[in-house]
């Protein structure tokens, strides 16, 4: 077979602002592939199937000097993120031909893998679509999983506040708030959004572009346990509105990632009278703890329709500068998610 | 014997500012007492000996409708806060005239106190000044020992930044990290104090009114854990040179308890990715766990010298006013103590 295009979407430039397709990421066809011949090296060759967009890519879209919790994305190679695989060929003992693998994938058609590549190969008994596997199944579910076993402390009858309620982490968290009987107040940027997650049962669902979050709060808080996705101005009213002895989960900060000015906290204050305890928590140092139980558990609630999920295909790869701009702009409905191919 | 005067700090009127003695708080010296023939009730009769001035006073200022973590002060009414007093007579049976008393007590020379009222008598086996138990082995001292037990989760090593370091608490809190094999860096407002917190052990002290915070913690951290007295400013800058998993420890926020605008914090992003533990906490809901510790070693430790204190007395109730302002000022220089009467 003669070598085939391997489509590349390659880092072009750290954005100021929100990450222009085109101009921050390109897509590259440059590059071949002989996906019979080429050398593996000892390693394995994955067909990317499914890439993840996720809110904090734009944190990677960063100076390499800077240092944070995820590496910075060099400039000129292709992004990378959770994404779901099919190894076609493979030398590495751990891996076969035909086996599904979940695990950091580049935005690229064909990759080889090196042997030894944190990959994990995914049985998927309860036959649900690959795709979840890096939605409500991945990265995103594996999030909200993990930091409320460890953080939220919920007991029953309680209020929680969730923010981004439709994305992936948010309709996580919103369930297993519910299952574990809190009363939840969620929010989100559109009424189709609302309406989703009013269908998976939260209380109280509203569209923070139309009521205000403080309103809201003050008439059916207090709360006591906030998943912050947002920061800003969301967490001075979570703030505002806190029970004593409130449960902050601060998981993101959309709405500082994109250049915005940070808006200004002015209640910090309170955190010392309401005894509120907040924590922040990136989902990597929280597997090794949780990631077992985690596998067990959800995609089993999902199969069952226990947990729903909301997904947002954009089709090609071709097309993931535009996908991962809209999860920064709050345009996804649900999960965004980038079929690389089909099977 | 006659009836004698019985001088009482009366609350007069809630301030805006700062609280004003003579306007915010008033001497009053109308009413008598009989002390050999004044009804107990089944009650005691205490002489107030020495009460206790600190920072969280202020926010007792307030409209008695608004709610918060310790009661509101009534207009008219004496002030009341920790204190030692010395039983004159009693017909409580776990009280008895001669025994030395530590609880809440009004801001009164002589009081009638119910049976039952929460007063803990002081054994002071190890001989050390009755005014200590106001501050270091007090109040204060509970507060930054059971916090410190509670949150700080500190390893050899790692580096502390104590604000408000020469106050009772923030100078235990210093001693304590210290005799963990902390690196220890503090601040306070006045040369004298920064030489105090030196000779108690920190290995950074600094005037912080001559001294850039940022740029002290910018040259001495990344902060493992942050003692927090002041919020505002100080917070956004131990923000800033956190450490990725510090602990913050909310303790009080100085910089805004009299009506100074509230400094808005900018940098809360950072709290995600540095997955910081933010916990407010007041020393009441604490001291269930740690109490009974706290007696059983804090004073032993401060009569051998092994925990240094520094005292700041007023002389007289009737100077009760300006020592409450004086501490909001940060014009003390130590714990400072109200002598209401030598014995």
């Amino acid at each position: 077979m003669a070598p085939v295009t391997n489509g590349r979407l390659l880092f072009n430039e750290i954005p100021t602002g929100y990450p222009e397709p085109g101009k921050t990421t390109v897509y590259d066809t440059s590059q071949t592939i002989d996906l019979e011949n080429v050398s593996l090296r000892g390693g394995s060759l994955v067909k990317v199937l499914v890439l993840s967009s996720d809110p904090y890519l734009r944190g990677r879209m960063r100076d390499v000097t800077i240092p944070s919790y995820s590496p910075a994305f060099p400039i000129g190679e292709p992004l990378d993120n959770h994404g779901i695989g099919l190894v076609l060929r493979s030398e590495d003992p751990t891996l076969k031909a035909g086996d599904h693998v979940y695990g950091i994938l580049p935005f690229e058609q064909y990759t080889i893998q090196e042997r030894g590549a944190r990959l994990h190969v995914l049985k998927n008994e309860v036959k649900i679509p690959w795709s979840t596997y890096i939605g409500v199944c991945g990265m995103p579910g594996q999030t909200a999983y993990c930091a409320w076993k460890e953080y939220a402390l919920a007991k029953k009858g309680e209020v929680a506040f969730v923010t981004s309620g439709s994305g992936p982490v948010g309709a996580t968290v919103i369930q297993l708030a519910k299952a574990e009987g809190l009363k939840v107040i969620a929010s989100a940027g559109s009424d189709e959004k609302v309406a989703f997650i009013r269908s998976i049962g939260a209380d109280v669902a509203f569209n923070y572009k139309k009521e205000s979050t403080l309103e809201v709060l003050r008439k059916e808080g207090p709360i006591n346990v906030f998943w912050d996705n947002v920061g800003g101005e969301t967490l001075e009213a979570a703030i505002d509105t806190a029970a004593v002895g409130a449960r902050f989960l601060m998981c993101g900060c959309i709405s500082e990632y994109n250049g915005q000015p940070p808006y200004a906290v002015k209640n910090l204050s309170l955190i010392v009278g309401k005894q509120l305890k907040i924590s922040g928590f990136i989902v990597f140092n929280l597997l090794a703890k949780y990631g077992q139980q985690f596998y067990a558990e959800i995609p089993k609630r999902v199969a069952s329709g226990e947990i729903k999920y909301l997904e947002d295909a954009t089709r090609g790869l071709e097309n993931a500068g535009q996908a991962i701009l809209d999860v920064q702009k709050g345009l996804n409905k649900g999960k965004k998610v980038i079929v690389v191919a089909e099977a």
